[in-house]
Order: structure tokens, then C-alpha cells, then sequence
């Protein structure tokens, strides 16, 4: 062996010792440099720039032909000499990964040299300003500069927090030479410029599902001279690149054992599948679901009641709220909680109907609707109280049914029940913080044990991260890409039939939830 | 079939025809566009940049899914989209294919989609003002904004010069989506602005052997606005792309049998090989051919002597002048002929000396120097004698000595028997202008069948055409780089044995050049 890298590099970043030339060794300087990046990566060609070919001969002598290189790949075979440093240099080596949600972004700082965080920053999408949601915005990007101002504003928000978590992270943003982006599909297009008109009408086909990789001079992003930017790709309109950064994440693709993974946001998704298969569902399936959870949760913060549990005796309520704060609302696992609460102390029924007889003075008909005081105005913030109606209480049935439906459906496409599944991921803020328990015991997820349940947290950003501290990922995202089979979900008799049949707490089939307890008044009378 | 290009695409301008999408097919559009390319173009990956994928989806559209498309690759995997037109357009999609003469700088305009010639223009380097030799220019190149003045001057030199090509041949600059340049390695460094200082210093390290791809607008070149330049790769500081891309053009790497090409420009280069193997030598190996010929030859033009006969009966002399003008000086292959018209009529012996009693009253001593009057004053152009002297004779004997030599000692490296080629390609404006016949008669290449040589013409520009018009091309230019080895001419012990034997006309050895008649006065008497 002549040259080559040191072999503890599992980076990134590898350390460089080239022999120098000589009589009997006349490489060319960048020839040399291609010969020992390959071996130290695996490809068989490397992409010098022409500002790097300038620069190499005089930087290599003076080096002494050695060199840290920051390195990344656009292809298997294809590697990239992004950054060229001197061998003892100390100053860090950084990595940018971003989770591009509609509502939030956040960014992740990483060495990549040790593969370490070194902050996060989160922040509202500013694009929310234009436009709420996704819809409002893709309608928003047909009008004149509207597609240029949408993406500005998301490029003008990385960079502005950017240079607040680099502040925090005492580096500077041209230390920066890589970074990996996974957002849904229309955002990544909003973010590269691109048209999503043509994903919001018949026959929903987005402008590409595999962007690739860019200068991030060329998006706009001010980093490193010659840094480059990992678009996570698409499957379509409706399953985008945050996912499959997601089943990155959570090793879908290198598991024998079938597992699923959950992610509720805006959206509902779903992926089923192992090392051999993958299948997918994704989008407003049950009709329910939209803005189901979303509309009746508040936004976790002081004073959000986060759980809940009810003695079935004396149905005293135990309520918990973030910061120990005086309630002032309630988020989406509080709502489960309570839920599950109240079937649990049988103050609802199997249909989720308020049972005023066990609700005692709790039960209030306000404007000809039943509600149920969670907490009494001289125990709020507000001063008024905090409660939840019959209608509210109707649409989480709703949506537990639809998830629940959703799971079945998938599952049952490929013939796998899922009583039968050994890991069950749980993705997002969702998965962050709901109770798996209270989950069961609503029936919005299968009644597996609580071991198999795992919480992914933010596996769009941890996806993204991977990419830029463990190289071998980043060869696995298009096969894992190209291996999903994407159901598309049809609200058809079947579905109906199943969606009906989970209206119910847990579901009319006790048989599938024998770990859900039956509440002092199972009959429902 | 569901889309792709028609089958009659040998070019690199491809027609597209793609399935509209539909709900059964809902492909995003930029993934429908690639899957058809990597089709027409036998690759598995197709870069598109950021402003294509912007406006794919309304081009598409408004071309109802069909349009021609430029393309090229970086590597025979991966496939670029250069430009995208319409379906009907009419317009010319045009290359420029660059010899990049250290000299002479010859422009050729193409047209892509049929593959032939618009135009050329030939022009001065106008590196020349700077440094008269390449060596001057590398030495320029390292004083302060040197380089970047060298790399302008030859930039602005093409730019200007392409313009007026563009108009004579009645197109737009900005049609020109793919250019071909091929230079020695010194050139290629200079143009790309990249230092070639470890050239001429030991070990002699080129920056780069293998420059590739770049963008039109990264060289400064202002051609299409994604235009994309190739740079054939080099062997070695003394062996450069203008060499591989003859090799390329005379299709060395695809026959059976073995041919050599030589190429005497401001070195001599010389390549040896069949399509399994090739070996090559080239620069200042015989230190009597440095300056030899073209210090002695004028450059072409009207009144230039390029043919000289001499009746061996009368020792008339038989002059054509180029333009059939009155005489003004002579030129390389007049000076060939000159020198075998000589030998074969008595009037120089086999060492190249003038015999005084052959040459009668052209014989005159001037200087104490034995001169030959080839035009006397009163004929010539200028009024003076137009004379060749012992000194002109002796040095050009060295020069076809160390040209055999070269030659010889290439062929015996690899067991060869010079007379046992098949094919001997000579190369550039040597090979276009000399005779065969004399150059033989001299012993200056070997004595084969007339039918055996073949001029090349300018073989570096032919190769770098041949690369934007025929697609295949471009896969065989780094195979035939990486099989030459390079053989070091070490001017050893039998290097100058063999280099004193050729030092007579045609060679001690007379059984090697059988052709060659025996002059009237053989025994030099």
C-alpha cells in the first residue's frame, strides 16, 4: 500500500497520507489525491472543482502530502472532495442536518469528524405567514413571485437561526460542508424553488421525487465554499423525503423481523415492511383523521395539561401539566390520556358518550351540547373552565378509528395481523409523548406489549443527521426509496366495515385488546 | 415500450417522446424525463440542475411531454441534461471542438444533431505576446497574476475568434451546448488556470492528469447557459490530451493490427499500439531534433518552396512554389524533398555532405561555410540567392536520425520490426505536407509500402470533433489513456548506437531500405 487513509475514519472526514512524488512515482498531485479518496471510500471516481485544482498542488507541498478531506458521495461509485484542511487542523468540522416541517424546523449541528451534536435550534416555519398549512401555500406559489418568496423566506429563516445556533455553538457557518435536508414533499420543493402546482391536481405528480444533491452556493445557502446539500428524495406527492429519512432512521431497511412505523403530524403515515419489503400508506386516508387531533390539542408549553389519569373508584382526576403550571389547556396526549381516563372510570361508554350518571357535577350542557369539566374555573389560568365536549370527545373516536383502520388496512394487504408485530415505532411529537397505554386502551393502536413499542422522536432530523455521520447510510436511502410499495388507500366497503367496527372503545372485537381492563360499567347501561 | 427516444439518436441530441402522466402512472416529471435518457443513453443516473428542475414542469406540459434534448456524460454511468428545446425546433444545436495548439489554436463549429462541420477558424495562441515557447509560459505563469493573465489571453483569444466563427457560420454563441478541447498538458493547465510549475521542476508532477467535465460559465467560456466543456485527460507532463485525442481519432484502441502515429509538432510524440495494447514516447528525445526542422522550415504561404525534384541526368532542379509565386524560402517538406532529391542525384554523399563536383556553380563557400543555391537571385522573390548550407543539411540529418531513432527504439521495446507495420499514421501539418516517398528516401521513417501511410491531418482537433459527434467516443477516451504506458527514452548506450547508424541517408543498414535506389555515385567517391 503506497498511500491511502488512516483506516479509523468512519466519517466523512478522512485523514489523507499520500506518498509524495518522485522520480519513479509521477502521478499528477489531484490523480494521487482521486487514488487514495477512493480507496479510503469506496468509489471509483472523485469530483475535484476547478477552484480545488488550482489550489491542490501548492496546498499538498505545503502539507507535506497529507491533509483532512471532507468527502461525500453524489452516487455509490462517485465520491466528492468537498473541503481540503491541513493535517493537524483542530478548528471543527461541520455538518448541518435540517427537519423541513411545514409547522417547525429544526436544525441540528453535528462535528463531522466525531459524529457528535453540537446544538439544535427549532423554530416556526416562517413560510406560516404566507400560508397555514401546505394547501394555502402551494396555491399561494402560483401567484406572481409567489414560488420565490415562499422559498426565500425558508432559506432567509435557516440562515437567520443558523447563524443564532452557530453563535450558540461558537463555530462559524463557513465551517459548514455538508448538510442534509428531509421535509415532505411539497416543502421540498418550495425550499429548492421548484413548482408543487401539479402535486395538488389530477393525476398529482410532483416536478421530481429524486433532487439529489447541490451546491448549497446554488440554493442560496451561504456555508462552506464548496459545500454540499443532501435533498432527501420522494416517493410522491403524498410521501415525501421526511419519512424516508424517518425508516432511515429507525433501520426499517436492515431488520428481519417485520416492524411499523407511526408518524402522526399534519398527516397520518404509516410504513410496514423489514429488510426484504416495504410497504406505505400516507395522507388524509380516514376522513376523519384531518385535523382531528390537531384542531383540539394545544401546543405543548407551561401549563398544557400532558396527562391525565382518573381513580375508577372515586373518580378523583390526577391531572399533570408541563411545568407544574396552573392548567390552561390541554395537548393531544393529555386528550388520550383523558380518553382513556374516562372510558377507564366508565364516564363514557363503549360509543365515547358522556354517561352524565357517572359524570356527576362534572357534566355540563352548554349552548344544548354535553361537555365535561376537566378543571374548574377557580383552578384554571384562564379563570374559566377547561373542558371538553361530546363533539370533541366524538372526533377523537373518530380519529383513533381511522388510525386504527389505517394499521389494519396496511397490514392486512400484505396478510400480517397486527397482534403479530414485534417493534412498533412511534414517530414525532406524537410518538414523543403520548402513553402507549392510554393509546391501547382507546384502541388507536394495536394491543401489543409495551416493550415493542419504541418512540423514535424526530426521525426526519435523525435521518437527516445519519446521512452526515455515518456514511454507509447515505447508500441506503434510494434503495430504501425504491424498495416502498406505496398503498393507496381506498375508502372503500372493506375499509368502511373496518373503520366502523373501530368506533368504539377499544373496538367492537374485545378479542384484539385483552390487555384493556373492562371499566366498572361494561355493559353501558 | 411505455417512452423513450426514437431509435435513430446516434448523437447526443436525443428526441424524447414521454407517456403524459396519468392517475395509473403519476411518475413526477423530472423522474419520467431520466428514466427516458438513461434509456437513449444506456446510463443509470442523469444529472439535472436546479433551474431545469424548475422549468420541467411547464416545458413539458406545453410540449406535450415530448422535446429534444442535449445531453452528455461525466463518467459512462452517469448522463447530464445540457438543454432541453422543443420538439419541432429548427434551430441549430451546435459543439465547438478546440485544438488547443500551443502555436495555433483551431476552432471547429458542429452541428450536433447531424454531425457535421459548420466552419473552423484557425488563430495565433495569443499566449505567444507573453512567451514564444510553452517552457517561457510556465515561467510567466509563476510571477504575480501570471497565470490568470495567460488563462485570460487564451480565453478571450477563443471567445473572440468564436464569434466571428459563429457569424460566418450564421449562428448564436449561446447555441453552443457542448464543447471538446484537447491540448498538450502544459496548455490544458494554463487554459484551465491551474499552475503547471511542477511540470518543469523534478519530478516533473502535473497537477492533474484528468481534469474532466466542467461547465461552460466556470471556465469563463460564454456559450449555452448549462454548456458543458470536456478536457481530454493527459498521460504525463510530456504527453497531453491533443495526443490521446489523435489516438482517439485514428481509432488506434479499435485495431486488430499494430499501427504507430507520429506526430512531429514542436516535439516529436510517437504511439505504438492495437487496440490491446499501445505504448508511447514523446518530447526532446534526440537532442538534434530539438529545433531541427522548424527552425529550418518557413511557414507555409505563397512563394514557399514545398516540392523540390532534381533529374539525376541533368541535375535540373524542379521547384514548386505554394501559389505557384516566385520563390521566397522553403518549407519542411520541401526541405525533405530537397534532401532526398539531393542524395538520390549524386550532389550529397551518404553522410548529407554536398560533393562540390556534383553541385557545380550552386556549389558556393560563404563564410568559409559550404552553401547549395537552391534559386538563384534573379529568380527568387526577394532578390538574393535562396541558399541551404552544410550546417542546414547536418542538422537536419540529426533531426531524421533522431526521428528513426525515436521510432526504432519504441518498435524494439515491444519486439517490433519497424518494416513490419501495416499502418503508419503521420500526424498535424508534418504529416500533411510531406512526401512519403522522400522522407523514406532520407531514412527518416521506415521503408513500408507508399499504401501503408496515412496522413491524420490535425488529429487533435479531429478527435475532440469526433467526441460531439459521435457519442461512443467519449466512453474509449479514458480506456486509451489508462492502457498507453509511457516509455522514458533514456538516451543510453544503444539509444546513440542506433542514433550514429542512422546518421547516413537512408541508414548504414541499406537493407532496411530496400526502395531506396542506389545514387549515381554510390561509393560517395
Amino acid at each position: 500500500m503506497t498511500s491511502g487513509s488512516l483506516p479509523e475514519d468512519p466519517r466523512w472526514v478522512k485523514s489523507i497520507r499520500l506518498i509524495p512524488p518522485s522520480l519513479g512515482d509521477n502521478t499528477a498531485d489531484a490523480d494521487r489525491l482521486v487514488t487514495a479518496l477512493n480507496r479510503a471510500m469506496g468509489t471509483t471516481r472523485i469530483q475535484i472543482s476547478l477552484e480545488q485544482f488550482r489550489e491542490l498542488p501548492d496546498m499538498l507541498r505545503r502539507w507535506q502530502y497529507q491533509a483532512k478531506a471532507v468527502v461525500f458521495k453524489s452516487d455509490p461509485q462517485t465520491g466528492i472532495l468537498v473541503h481540503l484542511a491541513p493535517p493537524d487542523d483542530t478548528t471543527c468540522l461541520c455538518g448541518l442536518a435540517v427537519d423541513l416541517g411545514s409547522t417547525r424546523v429544526v436544525l441540528r449541528l453535528v462535528d463531522l469528524a466525531a459524529g457528535t451534536t453540537l446544538g439544535e435550534r427549532v423554530f416556526d416555519n416562517p413560510q406560516i405567514a404566507v400560508g397555514p398549512d401546505i394547501l394555502a401555500r402551494i396555491h399561494y406559489a402560483d401567484t406572481p413571485s409567489g414560488l420565490s418568496r415562499l422559498r426565500q423566506l425558508i432559506i432567509d429563516g435557516i440562515q437567520t437561526e443558523l447563524a443564532r445556533l452557530c453563535q450558540d455553538c461558537g463555530v462559524f457557518p463557513d465551517r459548514i460542508h455538508l448538510a442534509a435536508i428531509s421535509g415532505n414533499t411539497a416543502m421540498t420543493h418550495l425550499f429548492l424553488g421548484i413548482t408543487p402546482r401539479w402535486m395538488i391536481r389530477e393525476p398529482y405528480i410532483p416536478a421530481t421525487n429524486q433532487p439529489g444533491l447541490f451546491t448549497a452556493a446554488e440554493l442560496g445557502l451561504t456555508l462552506s465554499a464548496n459545500a454540499r446539500v443532501f435533498i432527501f428524495p420522494n416517493v410522491g406527492s403524498y410521501f415525501g423525503g421526511d419519512l424516508i429519512s424517518g425508516m432511515l432512521y429507525a433501520d426499517l431497511d436492515q431488520r428481519e423481523e417485520t416492524a411499523m412505523i407511526v408518524d402522526v403530524g399534519t398527516n397520518a403515515e404509516v410504513v410496514l415492511g423489514n429488510r426484504d419489503w416495504m410497504i406505505a400508506c400516507a395522507g388524509a386516508a380516514g376522513p376523519a383523521l384531518e385535523g382531528g387531533m390537531s384542531r383540539m390539542g394545544t401546543t405543548a408549553g407551561p401549563g398544557v395539561i400532558d396527562r391525565v389519569a382518573i381513580d375508577p373508584k372515586t373518580l378523583t382526576f390526577d391531572i399533570h401539566t408541563i411545568a407544574d403550571a396552573p392548567p390552561r389547556g390541554i395537548c393531544g396526549s393529555g386528550v388520550i390520556d383523558l380518553a382513556a381516563a374516562l372510558f377507564l372510570s366508565g364516564m363514557v361508554d363503549i360509543r365515547g358518550k358522556l354517561r352524565p350518571e357517572r359524570c356527576g357535577n362534572r357534566f355540563q350542557v352548554q349552548n344544548g351540547l354535553a361537555h365535561l369539566i376537566i378543571v374548574p374555573a377557580e383552578s384554571s389560568a384562564t379563570g374559566k373552565d377547561l373542558s371538553i365536549s361530546q363533539a370533541d370527545l366524538d372526533s377523537l373516536i373518530r380519529s383513533k378509528a381511522a388510525m386504527y383502520t389505517i394499521l389494519e388496512t396496511l397490514a392486512a394487504s400484505v396478510g400480517i395481523q397486527l397482534e403479530n408485530l414485534s417493534t412498533f415505532f412511534v414517530a414525532g411529537t406524537f410518538g414523543a409523548y403520548i402513553d402507549p397505554r392510554s393509546a391501547i386502551t382507546i384502541g388507536m393502536i394495536p394491543d401489543l406489549a409495551l416493550s415493542c413499542y419504541q418512540s423514535l422522536g424526530n426521525s426526519s432530523l435523525g435521518g437527516a443527521a445519519r446521512i452526515l455521520t455515518d456514511p454507509p447510510c447515505l447508500d441506503r436511502v434510494n434503495p430504501i426509496r425504491d424498495s416502498i410499495t406505496y398503498l393507496e388507500l381506498n375508502v372503500n366497503q372493506d375499509f368502511m366495515n373496518r373503520f366502523s367496527a373501530a368506533k368504539f372503545l377499544p373496538h367492537t372485537d374485545r378479542s384484539r385488546f385483552p390487555s384493556v381492563p373492562l371499566p366498572p360499567d361494561h355493559t353501558g347501561n
